[in-house]
């Protein structure tokens, strides 16, 4: 049964660009003025935007941007990801939910999506700004068939999923900040988190974290230090792009580079990170336990660790970190 | 304050072997002699045996063995391990309890030990039987500075820990089983199971479950079957022994091994595990992935794993399992 707010919309959408009056509305709906009055004032908070004139009533001038669910599940054509979605409208962070949702067993697969996230995590401790209907705030729980030490594998071949879509449907030029940063020009679009539980040498789970920045405009980062650093598919293409496209084409890109992972191992998955990477063969810096180091990029190992050559001609691995590219 | 419970207890211990009637009691303690049978039945539910002889009251005959925590921390020199010890007379499993504590805050070293675990877990989803003040069962809280993928190196560390204590104070001939169970003479007298959380690559938490078998004797084991493969300290030594002077000398043995790993890495660790092993040079099995595999063990490698020799003359590497020695 629909509830009053959907009802509402229904009505204002059946009819477009017209006023609708609180006497009718109310003897359509048989519910009182007061209670039109009241609804619309809630689906203003969710967004939606109406013109109200005495006399002739109220207009429905603008829609919430909303993922379409049941859009993406018609579009999708993965096995399981994502063939059991999590729609939320505000959560603290998806990826809590995601870990609440795998200890009550949710399956492989399982996606938690959110409009907005109000303690959204990055890397290293950093805060995630995930504006309310902007982006691609979201987690898939995966139970990957590998040992515990594998794990660092996972978030390279996320990243390398995330970036082989998202350029198949922008024809922007994205690269991959090692180990998962998505840039575009040196800006940030998008960054992955995962976090994983294990039990001795196998792996309980893991919830692989990913946010996009897709529709937000320059007003819509709080200060000037973001908007210096990250950018949005919108602003670097010039229109927005509709969400769940992307969503959907991200989950099959996944699922099809998952299944060759468990199939082939990493090696056709480090030849794709190293193709999209912007990280390899240059000037680096990076802040390590033993300080600040320097050197020069040569490409990653079995663990995802970069593999860097040092001033002093020595060769060191670093499993961890955010690294600067130097000049 | 004392308690009722508490007091009744030093009164009876403080003239040991006498009869101390109803009346006696309820004066020195203050309270109704219906208080005080009330009392003596909570103490018998606690292990505590009373004889009860009519005219002439009651005697305590036997004390249940707990674990005494004030001797432990008194003579505990460690820096950080067991400095906070959360003493429990009865918990599902002390890896439950101490991933709780280290969600609320706990800090490195917390330890959590019980009398007894009602839901004991051991590697690949078994169940750990962990009788009433027989063992030792326990887990503490350790947060490594070393990476994900180090991980498996920490619990061929605590089962080197622990084969070293335990043979110091007992002389009986441990030995390791890959990759952590200890044995005497081909039976199991402990078990050791890592949880492990991490966000990417870096670890946040490890809760290092420790099963001891300490003074359980044959009666203690629910069936024939857990019997013939399990043993205790006691049952090999002949006689039982203090636990916490064992939980003191694994503590201090853990702490001075973890300090060597992250000054010097696993070399050491590794020239240890390998030296007190049972498991290497023979002939084992092991259920794989791929089905039953067969060769020769010939150590291990720096991700922990066990390598093996197969029947057809390749190297290959196991990472989990359960090995099973062939002749």
């Amino acid at each position: 049964m629909m509830n009053i707010n959907e009802h509402l919309l229904r009505t204002f959408e059946a009819r477009p660009g017209e006023f609708l009056s609180g006497e009718e509305l109310s003897a359509t709906l048989q519910v009182s003025r007061t209670a039109i009055w009241k609804h619309i004032e809630r689906l203003r908070q969710e967004g939606y935007e109406f013109e109200a004139v005495s006399r002739k009533g109220y207009r429905l001038v603008a829609k919430p941007d909303k993922l379409d669910v049941e859009a993406v599940l018609g579009r999708l054509h993965t096995r399981v990801l994502g063939r059991s979605i999590h729609y939320m409208n505000e959560v603290d962070s998806t990826n809590n939910v995601a870990r609440e949702l795998v200890q009550q067993g949710a399956q492989e697969g399982t996606l938690v999506v959110a409009e907005q996230q109000l303690a959204g995590r990055g890397r290293l401790g950093r805060k995630w700004h995930s504006p309310k209907g902007k982006g691609l705030w979201m987690t898939l729980i995966l139970k990957p068939r590998i040992p515990l030490h594998f794990t660092p594998q996972l978030t390279l071949l996320v990243a390398v999923a995330l970036c082989r879509s998202l350029r198949q449907i922008t024809s922007l030029p994205i690269g991959i900040k090692w180990p998962n940063d998505l840039l575009i020009d040196g800006k940030k679009i998008s960054g992955i988190l995962l976090e994983s539980s294990a039990e001795e040498e196998n792996l309980n789970y893991v919830v692989a974290g990913v946010g996009i920045g897709v529709n937000l405009l320059p007003d819509d980062y709080p200060d000037d230090e973001l908007r210096a650093k990250a950018t949005s598919l919108a602003i670097e293409a010039g229109h927005t792009m509709d969400r769940s496209e992307i969503l959907v084409a991200f989950l099959q890109e996944l699922e099809s580079l998952y299944d060759i992972y468990h199939e082939q191992g990493f090696g056709p998955i480090k030849l794709l990170w190293e193709a999209l990477s912007v990280s390899l063969n240059r000037p680096v810096t990076c802040q390590t336990p033993k300080g600040l180091a320097e050197g020069t990029s040569l490409g990653i190992d079995e663990s995802g660790a970069l593999i860097v050559k040092l001033q002093d001609g020595t060769v060191t691995k670093w499993y961890s970190g955010d690294i600067q590219f130097s000049s």
